[in-house]
């Protein structure tokens, strides 16, 4: 009888990007999401300082990572790979309805409520820092970060994990959290204890360590910029 | 025999915004789902000029809308809700994995991907427009917004929507669309098209007649920054 051949997912992620994004690029929610379920994957390996091309962007529109091809589907966004990998592999997501559509509600929460308010402030602090009013407009946005931090604090309250188990909404929300470059999650005593609490965990540092092991070569903003 | 009592899902909306907003906030989303599906719902309506008060923080944690209860959950976001309608209700996802998962992808997509880069626009252009330096922070953005969309556009082609049949990707899409204040989506004839496609839904125009005729009070953008 012939051996089974068991197709790993594939992963795209990056070969090469600038420092500040190492142990950030967003395929490590991925990566993660894989580690915690025990699920081996592969990665397709790609340079963030060019074009993918017009190959990749059939893969994943937007030219971004994470995209994934498993034995059964091809799809993109973080977001949507984290809940796909939850489903299959059953895992990760509370199992009563409730927990489910609470986590899945922080799992969106966490990229569409959070991530947009940080994800600002470092377009105007780092990509446009150049601009004589980028401190100015660092600033002007600060307050909402601040706010929505201040209020998922209070939502989680004295809680482990967002869905009451550890799910793929503090994967989401947890690595969300690392992009806040002005200490604001230090301002908040549970988000800065919540996010230790999943960065001791096996399956993070296995994906922080997998991720920084891909790259192989080392470019700096300037070179992001030209 | 007693009759069976059916509760109707609630969905919490606004009866008070500025004139800007109106056809624009997000519960049309979740209203337009449940015409699609043909499920009648209710309204549990708000002030968006005044904090809610910490009972609605406990349902929706950053005191936005919408937020949904039906006989079974209570959750937030509207990107999760549309998901919870369609599964629940056996419509708005291709029935196959690949299909339903690249669906999948574009709710996330439209949310994450395209909305967040719409937005920063209109938190420059309109709620920080006393700043000296707003226009100029909204052009630095819009190379950013503008490339989201020729990506969108190009991604989309010839197909009449995202994930081949009428799905939820789509409302979360044409809805991040308009909010699109600076002709961005026109200069794209095919996501002008592809939103007109939507518009011309009979279950968005009846979701977009509901949101309106529930706003009873009229105020002004200075009321709202006051």
């Amino acid at each position: 009888m012939a051996l089974e051949i068991v197709e790993r997912p594939i992963v795209s992620a990056f070969y090469r990007v600038p420092d500040f994004a190492k142990g950030r690029v967003r395929d490590l929610r991925v990566r993660w999401a894989y580690e915690e379920v025990g699920v081996p994957y592969e990665t397709h390996l790609l340079d963030a300082m060019q074009p993918r091309g017009q190959d990749y962007v059939g893969w994943q529109p937007f030219d971004q990572v994470p995209a994934l091809r498993d034995d059964e589907v091809e799809m993109f966004e973080s977001g949507a790979i984290l809940l796909h990998i939850a489903e299959k592999h059953g895992a990760l997501l509370p199992r009563g309805e409730q927990g489910r559509c609470q986590a899945i509600s922080w799992l969106f929460a966490a990229l569409n409520s959070v991530e947009p308010a940080l994800t600002q402030m470092v377009t105007f602090a780092l990509f446009l820092s150049d601009k004589p009013w980028s401190a100015e407009a660092v600033d002007a946005v600060t307050p909402f970060a601040r706010q929505r931090l201040k209020r998922l604090a209070d939502a989680l309250g004295e809680r482990e994990w967002l869905a009451g188990e550890f799910s793929i909404a503090d994967i989401a929300m947890v690595t969300v959290l690392h992009t806040d470059m002005a200490g604001l999650v230090e301002e908040q005593p549970a988000l800065s204890a919540y996010r230790q609490r999943a960065f001791a965990r096996p399956a993070y540092r296995r994906a922080l360590e997998a991720q920084l092991a891909d790259f192989s070569e080392t470019v700096s903003l300037d070179d992001m910029n030209a």
